[in-house]
């Protein structure tokens, strides 16, 4: 498909709350501040907002954000589940809702508490339906350990060390240590990582993502409405979702293909929606719960064959600037902030406009990816 | 907006469960059993599907109907809020993602035990968060309390009486008597719903929607797919949300305007949408929860002036087949059964297939609507 085809909406406003383990404020203040101020950087007002979009999570919904920022009405409202899958959906939904008319201005965002608020796992008991009554009584209690599962597997097939998991970690910590709204910003090399304790083995803390309170927004529109507005507009050339086929969330490991994740499809889609291919992309924001997520999305996502994740993360590949494939340029989940991946969207905004802390030269494409334990979706933005 | 603007997707296949009180059955059981008879009855497999809309209130998820179903790969999924509000806008959502391309074959489902299940107020005790804590709190515990407020409102304001509710009812239950799969289908009258006790003044129990454990799907496509299927498809004509301003969910009574609801801004949509206008409608499916919200919704949508809605019930005027506008020909959550006003969407469609068991003669066109006291949405279905 042409890439013109697709450059039918674009990002016009950004907005982000600090983050931190606990920011002392609700959700939903931070949800109506962030939405607020990415439309305020695009140079518009709530009374330009039709549409909104959230994840199904969000504890804040639509009505609340659009009565207290007196959105006139909202032509446009739609949710996506599946946690940290869900970041570029929202993209995608903004996306159609503009494209269709059925809207024109969306606003996407994301709030979480999740630095200073509860762990279901943390009791003694917990209630387990539907899915989960198969793999959480068995000891896959944590997303760490779901996840784990997959990291020994790849080490069991491909010989992928722990090692190679701490260069995607330390790459990324190099990046957060130049932006100042990284909550992890202290040098970071292998021999920490390896030094950090076991967490779920074969992951160590260092592989494991922050935990934190904070909120983002961005704002969608039409392109030729973003051409007026106050920012410099990022086109969103692809913004697709993937599940594949026997999915079970989050232990994804009851069919044949063990190490195949729903972020396979998710690549076949968004490069076909931009017509473009793994070797356009200037840089990347990987979805980083977990070390072993970056690696196995650096496969499916075609910059290396399916195994090879592992090596193709060392020597300093991922790293700004100059490795083959600058990724997770704020520090990505692992050292900049955990929002459900919502943060990865900004960066990739930033990467587009020319402004992240950690600027790829000449940039012109850039991956963002939602979380492959789980149904996700990705986006392909492009500078205008 | 010109008509064939918007005629860029079909309904090509429709399956419900039998209703009752207590099915017997999960829902999640229902759920499969409904997306995959309506695929059969299209002429299509699980294989053929790539996209799955749902309300955020359903207890059963997509990843789980395409494992149970065999479905290879979803490209698009998505989820819409705010309860019997968001019935027609899963057909906006499917619509947008087969015009985008973001998807071909899209099913939209609801399945749920409401008849057998909990009411969240029947104990003594029940926590609210949220905006209900504005008004649960002070004695608007149930949907029925906190509709009557606006049934009251009503009354004062334009001197509409329980008589004319009670015309809604009658009209509707005389439709359900023709229809074998309508829960209640004893004959009823003006005088049996006077008699019928107070639920929450003004209502009454046959102001009342019914319990329903049940469920429905309904399939949509492209036009140019739907022409080789084995149903004679349906044009999703229009199908958009509104919300309005200052918008509190279920008690909508905090501005200036006190009868306004969301369902004007989706009637404005909705007919821009459709290129069309109130007189150009040959029948309807309003979301009847009770009885008061048809009466709002026949002046919102445009067929009788503000505070007229009461005397346009009267004289059979939503009867068929002799009434200006048969209204609910199935006999709606009134009396055939209530799922969140999705099997409102199902009668839509055999209105325009020509297969309704009060089938308005030469019908061309249909409005189906979703709830008014919450975000709502509505379609316009046509015949092809």
């Amino acid at each position: 498909m042409a890439r013109e085809l697709w450059r039918k909406a674009a990002i016009v406003g950004i907005a982000q709350s600090g983050f931190s383990k606990n920011i002392g404020r609700s959700e939903r203040s931070l949800a109506v501040e962030v939405v607020r101020n990415a439309l305020a950087e695009a140079g518009l007002a709530p009374e330009d907002v039709d549409g909104l979009v959230r994840f199904d999570l969000e504890n804040t919904t639509e009505a609340e954000i659009a009565r207290n920022l007196g959105i006139p009405n909202l032509r446009f409202f739609a949710e996506v589940g599946y946690g940290g899958g869900g970041g570029c959906a929202t993209l995608s939904l903004a996306a159609m809702a503009v494209e269709s008319g059925r809207a024109e201005v969306v606003v996407c965002w994301r709030a979480r508490n999740r630095g200073s608020g509860g762990r279901p796992w943390a009791g003694t008991r917990m209630e387990v339906g539907g899915d989960q009554q198969w793999y959480i009584p068995w000891g896959l209690v944590r997303p760490v350990d779901q996840i784990a599962m997959l990291a020994a597997r790849h080490m069991h097939e491909f010989g992928t060390t722990s090692e190679q998991f701490g260069a995607v970690a330390v790459a990324f910590r190099k990046h957060a240590q130049r932006n100042p709204h990284a909550m992890m910003r202290d040098p970071m090399t292998i021999e920490d990582h390896q030094n950090s304790r076991m967490i779920s083995e074969p992951l160590r803390k260092f592989d494991c993502c922050l935990e934190t309170d904070g909120a983002l927004a961005v704002v969608v529109t039409t392109p030729e409405r973003a051409r007026n507005l106050k920012q410099r507009p990022v086109a969103i050339l692809g913004a697709a979702q993937g599940m594949g086929p026997d999915h079970v969330v989050m232990a994804n490991y009851h069919k044949e293909r063990f190490l195949e994740t729903p972020s396979l499809f998710a690549a076949r889609e968004v490069y076909a929606q931009a017509g473009v291919e793994p070797r356009d992309i200037d840089c990347a924001q990987w979805y980083d719960a977990f070390t072993p997520l970056v690696i196995l999305s650096l496969e499916e996502y075609g910059f290396c064959k399916p195994g090879e994740g592992g090596p193709f993360s060392e020597n300093g590949r991922l790293e700004w600037p100059d490795g083959a494939l600058p990724s997770n340029t704020s520090g990505g989940g692992l050292s900049e902030a955990y929002v459900h991946g919502f943060n990865l969207i900004l960066e990739g905004v930033r990467q587009m406009r020319g402004t992240s802390t950690c600027q790829v030269e000449d940039a012109e494409l850039c991956l963002v990816t939602s979380g492959g334990g789980v149904p996700t979706s990705a986006a392909i933005l492009a500078r205008t």
